[in-house]
């Protein structure tokens, strides 16, 4: 194994670190529970909060900033967040406008903020929680009941943070966050595995000439094995699961999302975006934003997800809105 | 070799095409000759050139917009742009207030563009050229007379072009450009070879514990091999070659960029960015601005370069100027 660590158990540490000490002007940051926040929370915005297993940046740690997350508190990699993390981050962050959670579907997850809620509300935090399950690969999954959270994660907090800075309040962002969750749809593929720092081997094995279609964040197996083939013959597969699912519709106004899984670089991932480009022209999608990138991955592996959401009107103008993240690019 | 493409002969093309999809209100696309293009590009100011090997996304076919580049003319993967594309790519966008051709150090480039410069000088066009060698690892490389132009040239462009949108001369352009390259260094390594879509196998064999410190963005040799080490003894070594190189003194202020290779995930860049943070904080120097990400790749190679850029006023508020580039963040 080669990565870029000083140990493994530091890893995840280390890493918030180095996100912290990049934004020391606009964000805190309390090492025993993982937690990053915003210093400028308004008393009177509902606060935002997320946590999942590390492994997945820039989701979410890096997405802390006004427009964003108000709060991240990570587990480590591929673990969720221990509820004490949770309950502390919420009781840091918590006002008078509530606190929305947003949860990727996964058991590991639910039950660590379901906990958390209780022992917050006990202390007379008002929260709710939206459940994010956009992937349609499989239903039920390794570590899920249902359908798995993956990058239509975005969107959600996109729109939801968006709302709660224009003032809406806290029933009025999750009801925002429940309608992007409902029309967004995402579907993974590997060409390779990762490899977990504290594990030291791949989580799967694969063929030099293999894919993975259908694969979760975590190595969770996908619905089947294939030869590599051509760029537009994989996006051809994925994009009929995704657009079939929903289903979307000729004169859909759609953002896209193609997603890197950590180790695919920037050119493949245009490349692949000019096909699903394509593909919306053909099925008669307007794509009105487009997001190509690394968004939300799983460590180095080799990958890409797509994401499709059936925008509204309401929908565009938040995405629209600005978002402070704490990741420079130029 | 897995990755994702239709054809090798036509990675390039796929990939700008997807760019320009995303941008097609913005920019002018010319695929016989790999140009992309400003449409807005305004008459009386100064043009910004680039276009060298592809393979180093966003380097530099992604990074056309306001306040970066106005115009791009890769060649193909590691390879120089042809002359013809680099004379027609400064036919279409010269104006009169001259171009700035920039140019990384790599001899197959330098005589493209010094090619193009004079057929475009035949036509009346101004054109003044301006080399970026910011790479300190060696002297003389496979590819190059001299040192190697690498991820500093990132921090030449921005302050050019802002310069350009502020309305600086031509030559006020230059000698800005030429301040910032004087001030620049940058170092690289890697973990892992790229495969370039055409060649299908490594550029160079590495083992499964070893790193090449020293890397060029072309796999060409660096000043050593070492055995896999922790991050923070990585950091070490190559911040110390690129502070004693300039050298760099207590009090200055400077720009950091931590660059991944294309590979590399961000969770590692950031934990990297920490160790950096840490040297630039024994050594006195004062991190005005942070870049961590990928800027100047080498395909999917697992690696990363650290680049230092000593600031004065003036860069430090070029640097700070906007800059809109055809990727969306959120």
């Amino acid at each position: 194994m080669k990565k870029f660590m000083n140990a493994a158990e530091d890893f995840v540490h280390d890493m918030i670190e180095g996100v912290y000490r990049a934004n020391k002007d606009k964000l805190e940051y309390v090492p025993e529970y993982n937690i990053l926040y915003r210093k400028d929370i308004p008393e009177d915005k509902v606060v935002i909060m997320q946590g999942s297993g590390s492994g997945h940046e820039p989701a979410h740690i890096m997405c802390v900033g006004k427009g964003m997350l108000d709060a991240a508190c990570p587990g480590n990699v591929f673990a969720a967040p221990p509820m004490d993390y949770v309950y502390e981050c919420t009781k840091r962050v918590a006002n008078k406008a509530g606190v929305l959670h947003i949860v990727n579907n996964y058991q590991g997850d639910r039950m660590s903020w379901d906990m958390a809620k209780e022992m917050a509300e006990a202390d007379g935090i008002t929260i709710k929680t939206l459940i994010v399950n956009d992937d349609v690969s499989v239903q039920d999954s390794l570590y899920t009941v249902g359908r798995r959270g993956v990058a239509g994660n975005f969107f959600v907090i996109k729109c939801c943070a968006a709302a709660a800075e224009r003032g809406k309040n806290l029933d009025e962002v999750l009801a925002i966050g429940e309608r992007v969750n409902s029309q967004v749809r995402s579907m993974g593929m590997a060409l390779t595995s990762c490899i977990p720092p504290a594990k030291g081997t791949p989580i799967f094995e694969i063929g030099d000439d293999e894919i993975e279609i259908g694969i979760g964040i975590h190595g969770e197996p996908g619905r089947r094995r294939d030869k590599i083939k051509p760029a537009k013959d994989i996006v051809e597969e994925m994009f009929e699961a995704i657009y079939t699912d929903l289903p979307f519709a000729k004169g859909d106004r759609v953002a896209v999302m193609v997603n890197g899984m950590g180790g695919t670089p920037i050119s493949e991932l245009y490349l692949l975006f000019n096909e699903v480009a394509k593909k919306c022209e053909e099925k008669g999608l307007t794509i009105v934003r487009e997001y190509v990138g690394n968004y939300c991955t799983s460590l180095e592996m080799e990958g890409f997800s797509l994401t499709l959401l059936k925008l509204d009107a309401e929908m565009e103008e938040l995405l629209a809105d600005p978002a402070e993240i704490p990741i420079h690019v130029f």
